[in-house]
């Protein structure tokens, strides 16, 4: 991509409406606008990263053998009048009517939707077990909207639900998400905590979240030095740990990207979905069901990697991973060797700073918006050199020009 | 994907719900279901075949030089009171009040938001041209729903929308979105025709509808047959061609699945969105505009090509393009090859039928379903040879083991 071409508006002030350093950032990096309350477009830069971000989570469930979907915004208010939710999500439920006066509410969740579809479409315990997943935009009417998409109205989020006939196959298939979603935010390349969770509004019994270590993370997680257990502050029973013959806890603060639920049968008896076991005999589904808010995965990787000119993306979830930047577009030497190598890298992950304009300016940009890899073509050209500067690290290496296709590819 | 695993509940009968044969098609498929009146849950064939769908048209506008944005459902009223659209749209708009009763919208069209971010982020005409599209799903609550997602009042759009200096400008990137489109129909396998039409509640100038030919289309086409003229029943103005002195034109029947506008300053000086020119001169935006309906293709391209056995998918937008039947599954040496030729394959595109029962069954639901390569491991296997059938045209090879995943692949 031409940067001269990119939608990619971005400002040298901090906007007024900002109060954390994502929700800044994004704005500043032309990557969302505010459209209302809680409410954001998403520009190309945006998208990127939550379409980069959505592949990871998409390879890494279909790998773990759960199936994608696609369940509608607008849901019928009878599914969620027979769990009660109706009533029990008050005034955090977009409600709205149709034509004809008939009551929807847009989908927050979709557990009232899936048992739906599990009890008309799953006769036997041979159909189970089985995990659905989606990719898609959820509402939440939140009282107080705030850190841009890191609690939106209108929000991506991937939720997936498992059914079963055993407790034990619930145990596995749990075992099987925890493992996944490991898998997921180790690529994405987080510093992340699971811990036990309070299950609130959706029920059931145990659950876990994933929470990214961040100094700005609205949580406080308590976690043991001597093993891997943590817990939220909701969840918290004592000062100690409870596996570690007491060892006090210590206390840091995280950001809620991930959820996964043993849900039992608390929608299954509620809507009377059931299945026939081997014997012939109705029982109700045991579930699970396990959440990542996508737009908050992105939010909360600025949070934890970000300098005081802009944003450090992990690789894995970039928006482009390599900008080529010529110190002067005036200089047709510097222009072709710069139009020379974005041809020979892969255009998909480079993009090319064709812009007038002074050096000091796009490389401002180019912090800001946080590419992995520099690619300065300057003064050294002249003796045959190529500047790679390192987002991350700062290292700056001078590189032969017949070598920096190959050394790009190796760091990327 | 075997297809034990895969959940794809298929249905002997005829659903009374559906009238038209993609619908039908698409339930007994088991790749949609309906949770309301015309809003419908995609299962993973469904998804599948619109995601491939997606993936051809960002591909050709990517390619096209359009970039992708994502913006939201929840559009607030101010925007759509601007161009006096929030009243003419009148009961097809989904109207929803949030808990400061606050109105918004539910997007069926995005002109508002989108001359919006371009007021707000394009000062200059160096800034121009630019083509911003999206994938998204749409909302407009049709007086009356039906045809499954061929009319539904929550659906699948991508909706492009492009901002220029001059209206020499405008032409080109619509001769450009217009040879896309056809690429993109081209690629997918239709056969189509492209009709002047009436712009409607779209307003601005000229426009062009892309129509898939059906018989069981819902609108009315008149073409040339000496020349590439085409209209639509609303904009047809005379029997007879305007371009052939005065041949007669020919009717044919097709579904919309594009439509290309020419909006010009319609939204732009309705909404005060204005750049600079070279002379430091505030001036409208002229825009275009560009959609096509995705789910409405998946079901169009059923209309076009099926039979009396069911759906026989175009290989581009195939849910899987191959599935393996062995046909006795408690036959080891059937079932042995059958994993050893699904290994050999693209996963991503093979479906092994492992399931126990009959062949006729499984044989049944392939043709239901569509995929366009059957591979049936039966009893010419003692002779070292499989079976390959075609979908489309019925052919049947017998092909030597040693070839198979070689012929396969030539299909592919």
């Amino acid at each position: 991509m031409k940067m001269s071409h990119l939608f990619a508006p971005t400002l040298r002030e901090d906007p007024g409406e900002a109060e954390i350093v994502s929700h800044k950032l994004m704005l500043r990096a032309g990557m969302i606008r505010k459209l209302a309350a809680g409410v954001y477009s998403l520009l190309p830069l945006g998208l990127r990263v939550i379409q980069k971000v959505s592949n990871i989570i998409r390879e890494e469930l279909n790998r773990a053998g759960a199936q994608e979907i696609f369940l509608p915004v607008l849901l019928p208010s009878e599914l969620w009048k027979e769990t009660g939710r109706w009533d029990v999500y008050g005034k955090e439920l977009f409600r709205v009517k149709d034509r004809h006066d008939r009551e929807f509410c847009l989908g927050p969740t979709h557990e009232e939707i899936i048992t739906d579809i599990a009890r008309n479409n799953i006769r036997s315990y041979k159909q189970l077990p089985i995990n659905l997943y989606q990719i898609q935009t959820k509402f939440r009417d939140e009282i107080r909207p705030r850190f841009g998409v890191m609690r939106s109205r209108e929000f991506m989020m991937k939720d997936a639900y498992s059914f079963h006939a055993t407790e034990e196959c619930l145990q596995k298939e749990y075992k099987n998400m925890y493992d996944t979603y490991c898998r997921i935010f180790d690529r994405i390349g987080f510093k992340y905590k699971v811990v036990n969770a309070d299950s609130g509004i959706m029920g059931g019994g145990f659950s876990q979240e994933y929470m990214v270590l961040a100094d700005t993370g609205e949580e406080e997680i308590f976690y043991c030095e001597e093993c891997a257990y943590a817990v939220s502050s909701e969840a918290k029973k004592s000062d100690n740990c409870p596996k570690c013959e007491g060892k006090s806890l210590n206390k840091t603060r995280g950001i809620e990207i991930g959820h996964i639920f043993q849900l039992g049968t608390k929608y299954s008896e509620g809507m009377k979905a059931t299945y026939l076991d081997e014997n012939n005999e109705e029982k109700p589904f045991i579930m699970g069901c396990y959440g990542i808010g996508v737009g908050r995965t992105a939010a909360a990787a600025i949070e934890q990697s970000h300098d005081k000119d802009g944003i450090i993306w992990p690789m894995a979830i970039a928006p482009y991973k390599v900008v080529i930047v010529p110190a002067n577009s005036e200089d047709p030497e510097q222009m072709v060797m710069a139009k020379k190598i974005y041809g020979d890298l892969n255009h998909e992950e480079t993009v090319l700073d064709d812009r007038p304009g002074r050096l000091g300016m796009k490389l401002k940009d180019a912090d800001l918006i946080g590419f992995p890899i520099k690619v300065i073509i300057g003064k050294a050209l002249k003796d045959g050199k190529i500047e790679i500067k390192l987002r991350k690290s700062g290292e700056v290496k001078l590189v032969e020009i017949g070598k920096i296709v190959e050394e790009i590819n190796d760091l990327l």
